[in-house]
């Protein structure tokens, strides 16, 4: 119901998105989506790429006197910093990590210049459709982001404070690291090599009753939606992972009745069951790989079949799980507006 | 363009599955299935579920004379024992780690006889679809399960023997850990208890090129695939989490050139590369929760909101990841099908 | 949101289909369904088929105590009467006007056995599709077809009588017209031809805003239901083709305001405007062509590409247009259903 | 697998759409799919809306170094000539035969401006959209389209020249006609009214075996494109209507051997049995309404429910159904791309 087409390449003169679904008389504007593009906005701090992109969206239709009109809303962002001569050194080789070689193998040719389309330029329309699936959520839904792991280094879940997350320039929740990870990430950066990272959202106040027993299930979607992002390699919901070792009394998440209402005791399954949500917050990770464009030289090959070895100049994130943190949300912003939608549609008007 | 739609619920008639957008031509018979399906069957050893179900699948339509006619084909199981009078007891009661609590809050009442749609029978319709997928994918194309960790016990790599894999009643590649497997499971079993696990698939001869760089990413679509699985709760793609705490000069696959071909020095991208496949094998891993149906009691809530304490009889797995591993086999089966012939389409009639 | 997927060939063991996004709670039983399976079903009257089917449906899933669950509902008839032997010889004879030669040149071979796939028993499906959308649709949308036209002989509007509809075996409202065509038809099927016909369809109560405008626009998706019915050739939506030659001031249904209502003063519209429901009677119309399964030999060609005549022996419809009445009427019914579902899933719940 | 999303409004900053899908390579630049947009560009002659628009189209994205890369195209084109004011009058006003009461009943409100999204400028994309699918189609596929009657004037098919179609402002391929139109339809604007008109495209050189069955036919397929232009009220395949009126004898397309091949002797089907294409030339026509913008005072009711008169102001096309040959042409080219890939993909290669 709630859906978006992206399209665009790092180097061309523009990105955009067509979102489509959008119910009518929202009131959306510019400045509203500019505030999320904001946080994910490259050249903001020494930590992420050098890359000046003022990043300002215009929208060019599905909105009138302010409000949303119910029709496809076109979003639009020019490129405004490409150095296209960056890359002209890259054209025939393909650099370890990156979609060079698979381009080429599928298409036969790429537009090389910045990764072309599978540039993390691209996520930028995501953060603004993001956002107007924010509006399609209403307020009482709180849908938050964090990165809980930089390389080797792990937050402790104990100093968890959502007001930290937007006082460093890494979306950490845990005011001692964020400082640690500041001194590390400067050496990374400093030896011309990179990290990986966790990204951890969070969606509060999603009523019991969202998503489907098999098809769309909601869990199912918000991995897609996650594993979507680039170079993210895994994906996980509430304990995720961790429930392998877990026995079957320690897992389930026993209810009890508080202020007569159902509570869960613990959150194991990260706020759904059986691919519905249970009205508990819901929660999942993502694993995003280190960048792969580093200043260190690594052996591969070039078009034409002959070995080599690249180091990739240009502006890079040394740590792009940073800057995933915004994009994540927005992306379980947009999987729950849709599946708001459809439970209202086929529940014939229930919204909860 | 191949995709499947399962219908059914474990106390019904039957369960079934219609397969739309297959290829005419391909050779398919029930035997063929049924060998794929004998592996996920119920009731093969003490540890899995007691229920005796033969799974024996009927092909209903869409092959004529032993081939494929590339019409809808339709597949059907009878269900044929259905205890429900085994339910009757948790009819009002919300079994934790269950989406007995989910299904009632988004439609008011459930099927609550074995689970009804959320039940684990449902899966035996994606190991007929994934049949169907293999005959798509065809010789050349080797897809392949194992169970890699169960509970705290995970396996040691180095002792990887494929041949294993049917040698025991876990899907193990590891000999020793099957042996030591065979004694944990049966004490979990026998204190009522149940335990997670993680199942890895690999395919191998995928040629480079399948997947797309945003929509149909061959990594989303594989982790939706394996999330939409009953009790998965994380998926991950080549070395997945672990890239977390790479750094760039370690994650990324250097590439040379083997006997005129291009060949990954490693695997970290688990074969995937900007959502398209890179030629290497693709691997994969999810995570299953422990089996939530336990005789050991916990506490939960009636539907009508009032305390109380839960445990499930019946006959169940005391570790559903076992029987997971067929099932995981299939769903890669059947995106790794559909991207083949959507890349066939897009390029114009080349496979690879 | 509302779907189906149908299965089957005219000669395999039965046909089916699976219903998703139902809404959970309508009350539905097979005898629900089977009341309007027997007004399609063959064998009925000397203006049919001969062919003997009981089409007694099975509901196999999706229903629980008499309700729907909100989860995929499977409908499945057996094939009781299947004479293969009648089709043995044209087996390799391209029946003119049917699809034998089309499914050869696409799949290569094909199930000749009585249509296999292209016969007008697939229609029997959406039928019992089509029962379940009314129920979706509820009582206060009323959804009635007749046939106006059967070879040149049209009704008189004047004349049109709903009641008359059960009343012959024609679906004819005109009471005039339905003995006339009593007598011609018999003619046309006893020097063994066919001859093509007009339905229309009407659903009245279908409330303001359902539909959209560029992607699912009503009067596009009830078009595309329509036009995929066996042997349709045409459709229009209300005045259709005759609009052509008004002129502008004839065309556009004035508007008054009658017991404080918008009322349309006419109906060229069809109760569609710009995409959406405008609150007046949805008038739809399709064009069925004569059946080509006739007695009478006609020109063409061996599947070896050898000239040759063929006649189709058989038992067949001498006017399918009849039996085509219901399955636009089911037609009909799926896709408001489908629209209604998506109105209230975008609007937040507002129903009209 | 081609498809395409248009956005925009008639008096929004600009409009445009994004094709995904489109395989890769393929030579495309922004001045061949300006000439098809030319053919459909307002201010041509005084028979089409004097709204001045240059139509001029950017390529945003998907084609690198003239060709595409096989990612999504985004094309998009500046209004230029928006005269706003021309609108306020009927802000609070439904015009009838537009959408304007549907807009409101739907979303509670509406961009009135020239009818926002319900502006036939939109059909501009879809032009443009047809550009790029011709060129997956490739040279051996001809797409063309005419005028074959204009209100109550009919062209005489015998008179049919495709030649004369590019020679007069009507697309009309009867050159006496043509002379008879242009005093017509002179009449008709002068008197602030307008006519409806019938639109025929034909495409030559389409391979037996694209389409399927039930889902996706061919036929279903341009029947949905067609109607799915603004004004459509009518659509048919072939002999359409008319065959309603046939006996089977008269309708079945008899076929014959001529120079080694099937030859159908006469076209009955419009080149389409069963959903697929049989490999004569595929015909379609489409009913276009008159314009509902006309200078002639017509009664309507106010937003607020009084009844009330409305003539429209505004530069508008006294026969709409001129423009929407090219429109028409487009859809056709659309659909077939889409198919053609499609039937590739599930053939495993094959491209006919």
């Amino acid at each position: 119901m709630f859906r978006f087409t992206s399209w665009g390449e790092s180097h061309g003169p523009s990105i955009g998105c067509v979102i489509d679904g959008c119910p009518p008389g929202l009131e959306l504007d510019e400045e509203f989506i500019q505030k999320f593009l904001d946080q994910r906005r490259p050249g903001t701090s020494k930590f992420v790429t050098q890359r000046q992109e003022a990043d300002q969206v215009k929208i060019l239709s599905g909105v009138f006197e302010g409000r949303t009109t119910g029709t496809p809303i076109s979003l639009l962002i020019e490129n405004t910093d490409q150095r296209s001569r960056d890359y002209g050194d890259i054209k025939d080789v393909y650099r370890p990590g990156h979609a060079d070689f698979t381009y080429d193998a599928k298409y036969g040719f790429r537009d090389y210049r910045g990764g072309g389309r599978s540039s993390a330029r691209e996520t930028a329309m995501r953060v603004a459709a993001g956002a107007v699936a924010r509006k399609v959520l209403g307020d009482y839904i709180l849908i938050r982001g964090a990165l809980t792991q930089m390389g080797s280094k792990m937050i402790d879940g104990d100093n968890w404070d959502w007001d930290e997350v937007s006082n460093n320039p890494f979306f950490c929740p845990d005011k001692n690291m964020a400082n640690e990870w500041a001194e590390y990430l400067d050496g990374i950066r400093k030896e011309g090599n990179s990290v990986g990272a966790i990204v951890e959202v969070q969606a509060e106040g999603v009523p019991p009753g969202w998503g489907a027993p098999v098809y769309a299930k909601l869990d199912t979607e918000i991995s897609a939606a996650l594993m979507s992002i680039n170079a993210a390699k895994g994906v996980e919901i509430g304990s995720g992972f961790a429930t392998a070792s877990f026995s079957g009394t320690d897992n389930a998440d026993e209810i009890r009745i508080r202020d007569g209402k159902p509570v869960f005791l613990t959150n194991n399954a990260g706020g759904i069951l059986g691919g519905i949500s249970n009205g508990d917050t819901i929660v999942a990770r993502m694993a995003i790989k280190p960048t792969s464009s580093i200043l260190t030289p690594r052996r591969t090959i070039t078009r034409d079949g002959k070995e080599t070895e690249v180091l990739t100049k240009g502006r890079h994130d040394p740590c792009v799980g940073i800057r995933a943190v915004p994009v994540a949300e927005a992306m379980l912003a947009c999987v729950l507006a849709d599946q708001k939608l459809r439970h209202i549609g086929q529940m014939g008007g229930q919204v909860g």
